[in-house]
């Protein structure tokens, strides 16, 4: 058995310095950490504590045989830090990805990038260089320009888009077109004759697909009394867009947001006039989060586990990476929580 | 000039490919990627566009110049991955650290661990493994674990909180002290006299340090209607510590909140309980955030700058890789701003 002590500093660690430390057969150290029978409790917390003093994990074994870094799954977001840091979805569905990422015990390498360029440049960089094993492609725009460069480079990676976006890509999709429609039909069963929506910006794939079923919806119901303002998600340009919505002639009667945190600006808006929630103004948020609750009256929301889809998303990674993925994965569609921010709009 | 289709793929690109992409020597792509004088501005960007179609980046170079990962810096959070996703320090705080990793084409590697140990483990195998060129360590407890094997371990990091708790790490901190005092006193000032505290884990070391100061100062001030609740820093629970505190006996008159977040959810309790802010009730936050701003009223908050801080932490580390940084850095105190959510205590 040989002392950790005697090791080169910066030497690399296998799996035969594990076994030797902790006294067993490369075969039970393996066994041990692929959680099978066949090694006792006792002997695998030898195992576990040799490799832990070696700073060793099969992840790195994986990623010698390789010689890619499956460990490392990479994320590039083109979006304004400032603004990324004061977006509570992204936070959401990071968690959910670093969830699934821990048990496996791969990392998430995160970068901010300008513009889709700089993002393309960075995933070639990093494909190239064997810095990740795969990729989360976020943000999809109409004609994506990021697709045909990344198909070309050939790194295996997910999508996070409707698969009309997403240019052939393996995907995990929401149906934002059905739920932007229980929206609008939801408010309108109420009564409300004058719909706004306060939404995301006008090139994100997303915001266009939840906007064109907003329009949609309203023909179909019959309600012209339809307004639409894009914005960047910032809780202030919610705040905005409602004072320019409410001061308008033929105020509307309910407002749908694109995120949480432009919703919760409306409702303080609301106050600052003076308007009843929900007898003047019914407020409507989407991504559902904790910030919907903790208001009052707390904001009806369209509810979607982001969480839970960013776990979605590292699984068909993963599925893309080993090959047994290649479709789009729809998650549940995001449904309705009404809470007491919307009601009937009260008779003038 | 090679063609970039004859290349295999997968083949380490070099700063020679750039050179014989674009057309030029190897030293002019050096002088463009280092922005000096001596290439004429249509020749950096022939440059930069083969840099990009390669994906090649000097970065790439000082990495197989010094063997080690120097574009990667680690980011181990010891927090459960749903909680993470509802703290909007975390978010705010990443993204400062991604705004200077970006300006120097490095990126994060993020990864949540259960524990100490496991943390522990993991930094030795990302730094072993020549994965990163430093990492940043956060939330350090009293006579934390974390200190002897890291240090041993020669990695450069650099440590967020008080040099009294990071070990002799290079460090980056806030006077989390003088700032709990100087709400205490403000709200002493307006004629409050029962003030209640909404803190975090009991575990933490800024968390430790804030109820200290609360303490002493309520102390020094001959104030002893004085009460503190630890929490998670969840809304839910800074809600039910709310809900607690005002309907005990003798209930405060003014809470300081250790975050937005659960200021936030004691706002909706009190309106909750038919309590008017700021006349029955006055209310602080912690870590001012767009939040503050969009409740009605305002809240007043302890405001500090957490994307400046992440900054701030992200520069410290290259001082501290390149051996430029040993010290301590403090970055301003948080500062009262004070809105519509504090006042004096309504005379009964």
């Amino acid at each position: 058995m040989s002392a950790p002590a005697s090791r080169i500093p910066g030497q690399r660690v296998t799996i035969n310095d594990v076994a030797a430390l902790a006294g067993v057969s490369k075969g039970a150290v393996s066994l041990a950490f692929n959680n099978r029978p066949g090694v006792s409790p006792a002997t695998r917390e030898r195992i576990f504590a040799a490799a832990g003093e070696l700073g060793w994990s099969p992840n790195q074994t994986a990623r010698n045989l390789s010689g890619q870094r499956a460990g490392i799954v990479g994320l590039a977001i083109c979006r304004p830090a400032r603004l990324l840091g004061l977006e509570p979805f992204y936070m959401e569905f990071i968690s959910g990805i670093e969830d699934v990422l821990a048990e496996r015990s791969c990392s998430l390498l995160l970068r901010l990038v300008r513009d889709l360029d700089e993002e393309t440049a960075l995933y070639k960089e990093w494909w190239r260089g064997r810095t990740v094993g795969g990729a989360i492609l976020v943000d999809f725009h109409q004609d994506d320009p990021r697709i045909a460069p990344l198909r070309t480079l050939g790194m295996p990676a997910v999508a996070v888009g409707h698969p009309s976006l997403t240019g052939g890509f393996p995907s995990v999709w929401t149906d934002d077109a059905s739920a932007a429609a229980e929206a609008v039909r939801y408010l309108a069963a109420l009564g409300h004759r004058r719909i706004a929506r306060v939404g995301g910006p006008a090139g994100l794939g997303h915001s266009g697909i939840r906007a064109a079923a907003f329009e949609d919806t309203m023909t179909e119901l019959g309600l012209d009394g339809r307004r639409q303002v894009a914005t960047g998600f910032v809780g202030e340009e919610g705040a905005r867009a409602t004072r320019s919505l409410l001061t308008a002639p033929d105020r509307p009667t309910a407002i749908v947001y694109d995120n949480d945190i432009m919703a919760v600006a409306g409702a303080a808006v609301a106050a600052e006039m003076g308007l009843a929630v929900p007898d003047d103004l019914s407020l409507l948020a989407w991504d559902d989060s904790q910030l919907c609750r903790l208001t009052h009256p707390p904001l009806s929301a369209m509810s979607h586990d982001v969480h839970q889809f960013g776990e979605q998303v590292a699984r068909t990674l993963f599925g893309v990476i080993e090959g047994t993925h290649t479709g789009a994965y729809q998650v549940p569609t995001p449904s309705l929580t009404p809470r007491g921010s919307t009601g009937p709009p009260r008779r003038t």
